[in-house]
């Protein structure tokens, strides 16, 4: 079998490997795995691609809503009077975000949701194949999809139920990344004082009526190459103890699940009320904490709810750049590291597709904060982004640079104006605290070079595709 | 005299204006200002310079100490236990941040000290020249150098005694932006419970000795076309009432003043502690705060302090990129505005030269505190960037493109993977809050094209430069 194994070599000035910066690697792949990487090599064989620069893991984003894209730089305008929030769904304006300024998570989501109601599943291919060779040139070589947008405008499944999910996948690999889809449980519009309301609006897209009707459809989908099925839960406003969250942890016990928690107060006080018990008791009283289980944002938990997380075994899902694009607040991430919980980090609305500005946040968030410094080393924030971020999308073999891992990663240049300055054995500190998403080179996604010199191989035009995508959806 | 005038017409795809962006604009540049804004002008006629995207006035970076640049990437290491914050002098080792991790701003200012201890005029010049190529290139057209750096590391002036503030004008010539050298009186070394201590260490770089000494050097400075010569006061720990403050804003009532204020809420407690009063009340006792003086940080004022510094008219600078960094605080920015000051913007220690990242900031740190969206709108935060940060520096003729400012300009393609999306007219918004340094693709400043398709046009190689300059300084 090995003989006939395809063989590439990549010379790497600088490689980051987990713990430090080694300079002089030669890595050799053999069809999409790291077979060998030999150290103090000090120029570039003969036949070796020499990638110049820091070359890291893939990076993994751990969450995003690929539509939400469309809303970057137009749901910002003006500093009118807030609204307050609400379980409702919104009314449809375009994507302009001229019928209200969004001064909150809530009035920023009526205007998410009229880009939701403008997609079916050729745009939204569109749309989402953009949005991840964004990616790739960002140096991600894998994405978790957190999905709900299933259905036709009305509810009415599409002759294939599943075609909303498959556009996704297929966009990914248009794209040259991996995905996981973590294809969404969300049957209910929100909480009232006494139990759910219904799916109204546009979230009547999201729904597949009961958990089992969800399960049904999400037992069809399949992974492929470079595509795997993950589960999630919208959160606990959309999926209710009676919908039974046990067995949807029994049925999704072998994949990635993934949860929006406590995002946001308004939603922990109408769970507190309806149910005695903040969101993360709640599921935990229901068994969901498990090391396979990632919570989304937990921004504002309780000493208790920290405590529970940790216990689970699973990882905390960080989105600096959105939580506070979306005023959300600052999440208790040291404390949730201490507790036992990994972290990975999404770029979730895509207001910023960067990783290394994610991470950065995720220190300077609790600079701003704890007013002292040094939370975080890049070490841990780089292990967010690639190790444990992978593994939290179900993809444990991947996200290290090591015989046997996948052949998934990227070089960020270290002779730009940004990165410039520091010495070579410092390059995972610049890339973390000095590094943007302009300045990644080179992306490899399973042996195959998919970004060369800062330019996607498979995409020709990635601004000029995002452009066409979401002016397709004005109206 | 007309008639012999240098005319260059420039066609912008769009322009910003001030309240918002317009398309098809011809900008008639006679000698270093604008003589006509014609809009309406569907295609770039002959002769014209057709720039692309969104051409913004040029931005101001209204704060900055040139030399921290070296610091980028290389005082982040590490998680260790913090140090108390002191008064003192740094002792030295290295650019590398190695003897300690600075996990406070204090442990941090250490390590800063030890590139300010290693600079002489020409390492000076060498690295500044670097600094402010990377701010052309980031769009920006004018810089505010508050600096301190005068004399040789044991306090013995240079043979010129203004050798350093003039290698400072020179780089930013080489460089093809304006300077306002605000040049700072630097006169002791922090507070003690009955006085303040003497400059020690590297601090006696900073020091003139008496306020009479500083001012008889900085009479002595002179600008030029590109350079402006402004004043400065380090802080209320560094200059003391008995050193005369009325005097000094008398001496400087013609010029820019900048004053670093509560950047700290150790130097409040000592400050409070000596004189039974905040900082802002000492200095507007002091007959401080005009429409001519700058406050920089502003990060921890009580609600007094915010209504004097509203009722003095003046301006103040938030470096935000840099208060996270450092583990400041979020300063009060729009309690500021709504007390009638204005706000000016600046990168200060470069951990981040970006001005639309600080923009950005200003209203995201607004977010992560007020937990609502839209306090600043684009255009109040592009007026900070642009025409209100050239005022606090003394060119109250740059920062607006209409005819009879100077020809500063900057230009920012609309069609990258981070700005791609928004429609033309929603560029503004684009640019605050999508668009990065890195999308900046042209910089004119008094007419001439310094930046061109992204590419510096005098200095040859910036981040080779950056890097030659800082690897100089590692010993």
């Amino acid at each position: 079998m090995g003989r006939s194994r395809v063989q590439v070599t990549y010379w790497l000035e600088n490689a980051w490997l987990g713990t430090h910066t080694a300079p002089a690697i030669l890595l050799t792949v053999a069809d999409d795995r790291i077979a060998e990487v030999r150290t103090g090599v000090d120029h570039p064989p003969a036949g070796a691609t020499a990638l110049r620069g820091l070359t890291l893991p893939g990076l993994a984003n751990a969450h995003s809503h690929a539509f939400h894209r469309a809303l970057r730089g137009v749901a910002q305008i003006g500093a009118r009077p807030g609204t307050a929030p609400g379980g409702g769904a919104g009314s449809g304006s375009g994507v302009t975000g001229a019928r209200s300024a969004p001064t909150s998570f809530w009035s920023w989501r009526d205007v998410m949701y009229d880009v939701a109601g403008a997609l079916d599943p050729d745009s939204y291919f569109a749309l989402a194949r953009a949005v991840y060779a964004e990616m790739a040139l960002a140096g991600i070589t894998c994405v978790g999809e957190f999905h709900y947008l299933h259905h036709q405008p009305d509810g009415t499944p599409y002759a294939n139920p599943n075609a909303m999910g498959e556009a996704l996948i297929a966009a990914a690999g248009e794209a040259g990344i991996r995905i996981t889809l973590l294809d969404t449980a969300y049957l209910h519009g929100g909480f009232t004082r006494t139990g759910y309301r219904p799916l109204e609006g546009v979230q009547r897209r999201f729904g597949d009526g009961t958990a089992d009707r969800w399960y049904d459809r999400w037992s069809r989908l399949k992974g492929e190459g470079h595509a795997k099925v993950g589960a999630a839960v919208h959160s606990v406003r959309a999926f209710s103890d009676r919908d039974g969250y046990r067995l949807f942890a029994e049925r999704t016990a072998d994949v990635p699940v993934h949860i929006h928690l406590s995002e946001q107060t308004a939603e922990n006080q109408a769970c507190t009320l309806l149910h005695g018990r903040t969101p993360a008791r709640l599921l935990a009283d229901n068994g969901f904490w498990r090391p396979n289980t990632t919570a989304v944002h937990a921004t504002h938990l309780t000493a208790g709810d920290i405590a529970l997380l940790g216990t689970g075994g699973g990882t905390v899902c960080m989105c600096p750049t959105t939580e506070r694009d979306l005023a959300d607040g600052i999440g208790p991430a040291p404390q949730l590291r201490r507790a036992g919980c990994r972290m990975s980090l999404g770029s979730d609305s895509h207001a910023v597709i960067d990783l290394f500005e994610e991470a950065r946040a995720v220190e300077m968030n609790e600079r701003l904060q704890a007013r002292t410094r040094g939370h975080w080393t890049a070490a841990q924030l780089l292990r967010a982004a690639t190790d444990d971020g992978h593994a939290s999308l179900g993809w444990p073999d991947a996200g290290r640079l090591e015989p046997g891992a996948l052949a998934d990663f990227t070089t960020i240049a270290l002779d730009t104006v940004r990165t410039a300055g520091p010495p070579p054995r410092l390059a995972g500190e610049a890339a973390v605290f000095a590094a943007t998403a302009a300045d990644v080179r080179h992306t490899v996604v399973g042996g195959r070079h998919v970004v060369r010199d800062g330019r996607h191989q498979l995409v020709q035009d990635v601004p000029g595709s995002l452009a066409a995508a979401i002016g397709a959806l004005r109206h």
